[in-house]
């Protein structure tokens, strides 16, 4: 199968970290393609900057959706992610819907462990949209800056790792690495930590190949199908196809 | 005070709508202007519509932002809204904000009456997402097609009563009309219903200048404060100096 | 419009309080009148004090509510407010409903901040019994005694301002100044705040103004309205016209 | 032990039934007396009501709480009971609490069945605010009017027994007769219900003697100890000892 | 009456503890049997040992459950407690049921302090499924290991009561004392802590006293009366009457 | 990999559709063993037979799971399948897991069909405990006894269908087809249904597949870590080596 992977961020060098991490993941026979944002921000934290990034998600799989079989939005908090299924007939997910389901598998209460004290807020509401607040047990963002988000997994490992251990300290059962930008962590820590660790790009590939081999197809109606035919205007070239399109 | 409203659909006829019940609500020395999506859906009905709904919000209020006092983003389901406060230093709200403030002061449980059975999934999700659950009591759609979303208020006038009177029966205390093209339904049929008719524009624009004349100023720090400085690249021109800006 | 404030508690100096920051509040025409507990304590602390307090509100709307367009209950806790809605036909709130609809509109998460540690617990079933908990992120009470509850507003600044700062670094998005006691304490202080701060009895003239501008008149069917005649006996002189009244 | 009955309706027809069914239940050594509200409604049905209610409850326990071990407040929706565990030294339940509790030890979820469709959203409101939702599987009212709220068990019998019977079929696992007025029809239609019916003024009277064989003795710190002493005036005279009294 | 008090715990010096204070909360012409579970742990502490356990309780009731009128499950986590109400014709109720009950009754937020940390997450489980986290306060656990499961109640007296005073500092309205090895330490220690400390083994009786006189026999239809007719193999003997029995 | 596919329930034609569909989802290179219990029901409807099935459950699994790198307990409702994630070193799901977790990447809402009215309420419960219900919306259960519960998918084919058209009109977004039994029926309807069917076996062998891959081995410590070592006796073979083990 081929699978579309998304980096809702404009930096290359997360796009790398996301592809290596999905092909270690994959199985052997799925075919990866990957994508990077043109407009937005250098790593996303905040729910007004997601407002961007999903809009170019959407642009980018309006571009070029009936190329694969499915798509990630490898980006954690899931950037348009939820809305993207209904608008185009692949199955897409997000490292947050993946993770999540992946901690829910697992059993028990899961933490977060992220890259900023400021994008917690974010996630939070994120678990709680996706309807997964019962089994959470709470956010812990890296306090200090960092020099690149594409090695900050490798330059703050030590710290990451205890921010691990903190959480199952505090009765976390499972502890998801969250970002694209930590991808590949779970596998250099997990070793030192005694609970499973949940990498976000490992568990997306997982879990939409398991999606792509179930073959359900889009729905036909319902309010997760194809939005209504109705006039509009100025769309991005792809998405005048699937929003708002005449049948 | 300088007030914007914001139609995130890009029907005109709609706009006027808003712009009329809005004049009405205000107080009398407000003044009031209008901004209509250039692109986007003649009405947004799903949150896939509204991803593309809420970055046009964010380019408006980037372009103009700095000659207001706060906006109201005038579409049901708030597209942008609720992320715009963090991104602009200006009240912003939408009118499902602004509906449900206005049923949660006047007590009990309210319902929602729109004009598509497709859209109450999207206003069911938008109500949850800001906590006000407990306090709903359903949505029910118009179950019909209609002619012209800037006169459905109009041509559909008695079924929206029935339905209005349908959720009274069922145990409604206030009935919230949702969706822009019903402003000033409230008006016409108030007197035929025995409960509390909520316009969610009239009530955007009294909630707002209760924003406005609190003058909180925006936050500095904190989830809800403006995005942290970052690299970034071609956002739309008014979002580059609040977006991923460099101090 | 004339507006009547309820202060529930027998404190005289507290109902000056409110007077002034409800003129600071109010609109230019707005006329305000204030009445002062005949029986009851100095400042209501608990659910059970709020018993009292709330047959004292229901004695002074029974005498006097068809001279007002509009009532605060303007004690945190809201004694009778909500019930207020159902017995008289004019707009009642209370200063937890009020403060709780101006931090839904400001979005993120609110903490209470009051003068006693014990009256938490009440405040945070109000918030519970309004369905806002959602929302909230803790409350924290003033630890020590003060002298005068109709000055510890100025009496404990520094300390009540330290632990506004504390709620913010804990995540508060913001932060609700709550009773009477300390009405115009918010302004006092916010330039030190980094976030909104809501001064319940500010809140509450703008809300009610609101409200009275949106003239919905009573419910004349439901849970919330007039309650049904039936037979009663020694009820207060003003009551017996609203509870339980022969049509 | 001595148990006192609080009728806090003005209605002496329903306070004797709720000596007969409460003298049923009592175990054989434990002293009964009543007390009937002398001022208030015949029925209580609304929240507006309770607060009418609860005061005549607090002054009651007021004047005589020293001469017994515990108390029920012997209505549903439990107005003061909640409050009197504070302000009061002996164990006072409502016929809600010991409903519910009831309830909860059975198992599965429990419907509630009572003598007004109007009262329906007060008791749904106090079981939300007891915490028990969780298990509640609805409320029924009778639809129609009665005679005489001291015989409406009688009168309505058949009709009550088919809207138990309606609410097993939808799965309730138990249900709550709700309201002192139909104390003892539970027993009268037992037979004819296939799963359990609970008496409020019965369960209240257990479980009120398993509270005072508990001998827990008042709480001495905390949410729920006495209230703080404080300044207060025109309090009835058994609450001004128990109310913002000095120590 | 008689009464059957299943330790699903091997430990017979448990048994001991139990029977005593049962005997101690009974009414006096209560009787009282135990029965001790002969296969399993020394006590339980987790959802997975209660798999077990909860078998065993089967298999006890499903030898003897005719000769009592009621059994209690005499381990905190209810082990095949909620389960036993649907499969045998007679009242049972495990400790968790009987002790949130009885603090559900006293009002306010109960804390749980038991022997064990591990054993929290299985009891916050309990709690959850029962349907009682809206009033929870938290669970704290021995921190430390034990000699005897069967005097760790007076081994670790002191320390368990600073647990329960660090519980009410925090904010606890009553403390449950979990598991059957702490019955009787809520009689010891009582006059130290200033609030209830609910005692499970002494609840339990209490409670299934009170719901023996209510005399609500089995049900007869719906999700908790007996199962189904079916056929069924190499069931224990008992079981084979009640499970999967032909009619 | 190998993987072990329980059969909870004593029916071989039921594990052989098992098998069959889990064939069908699996990936080429998986091994796939089944067993079934030896003692029991026919099928599971009720949490008291669960209580007889978890132990089977644990029994298998205690005398091979050494032989396997994962298994399914193969029945709704989950009997003894959260427990195993404590107690035995490979990853364990259930069928109502697996199919969640299905649900939760599909978005929006699901419904769960099934084979019998009784089995809705422990479906309901078991959605509840994993924490779920945010996006449950209802279950339907089969009205009309069947003559083999190896072949109800096929004999009642038609009236499944339509209960599954009947919850797509009341809003769900998938449809899980619940229990052992309907294995393999999702394939043969879902052409005629408009929204995604989800097999709870297909889905566990994926998502199984998915966790073995992830490769987290066991947790070393907290609530979900192997039980800890104390006395125990009694317990079958394979047990007494992973419950209650002494180190």
């Amino acid at each position: 199968m081929n699978l579309l992977l998304i980096n809702p961020n404009i930096s290359a060098s997360v796009t790398s970290l996301i592809e290596a991490e999905a092909r270690r993941a994959a199985l052997p026979d799925t075919v990866l393609a990957t994508a990077t944002a043109q407009s937005g921000v250098a790593y996303i934290e905040t729910p007004g900057e997601a407002v961007v990034a999903a809009h170019e998600v959407f642009r980018i799989l309006g571009e070029c959706h009936d190329q694969y079989d499915g798509a990630v939005v490898a980006a954690f908090g899931d950037p348009g992610a939820v809305q993207a299924k209904e608008v185009f007939p692949i199955p897409v997910i997000g490292l947050t819907e993946a993770a999540l389901a992946s901690a829910f598998l697992l059993g028990g209460r899961f933490a977060i462990v992220g890259i900023s004290e400021r994008i917690g807020y974010w996630y939070e509401e994120t678990v709680a949209a996706l309807g997964m607040t019962r089994r959470y047990a709470g956010y812990h963002g890296l306090g200090q800056a960092f020099k690149d988000v594409g090695s900050v997994g490798v330059e703050a490992r030590d710290i990451l790792l205890r921010m691990c251990l903190q959480r199952v300290h505090e009765g976390a059962d499972s502890i998801i690495l969250a970002g694209a930008p930590l991808a590949g962590l779970a596998r250099e820590i997990e070793a030192e930590v005694p609970v499973p660790l949940i990498d976000g790009v490992g568990s997306a590939v997982r879990m939409l190949e398991s999606m792509v081999r179930a073959a359900h197809g889009p729905r036909k109606t319902g309010a997760l199908s194809a939005p209504p035919a109705k006039p509009h205007q100025n769309l991005p070239a792809g998405l005048s196809r699937v929003i708002g399109r005449h049948p």
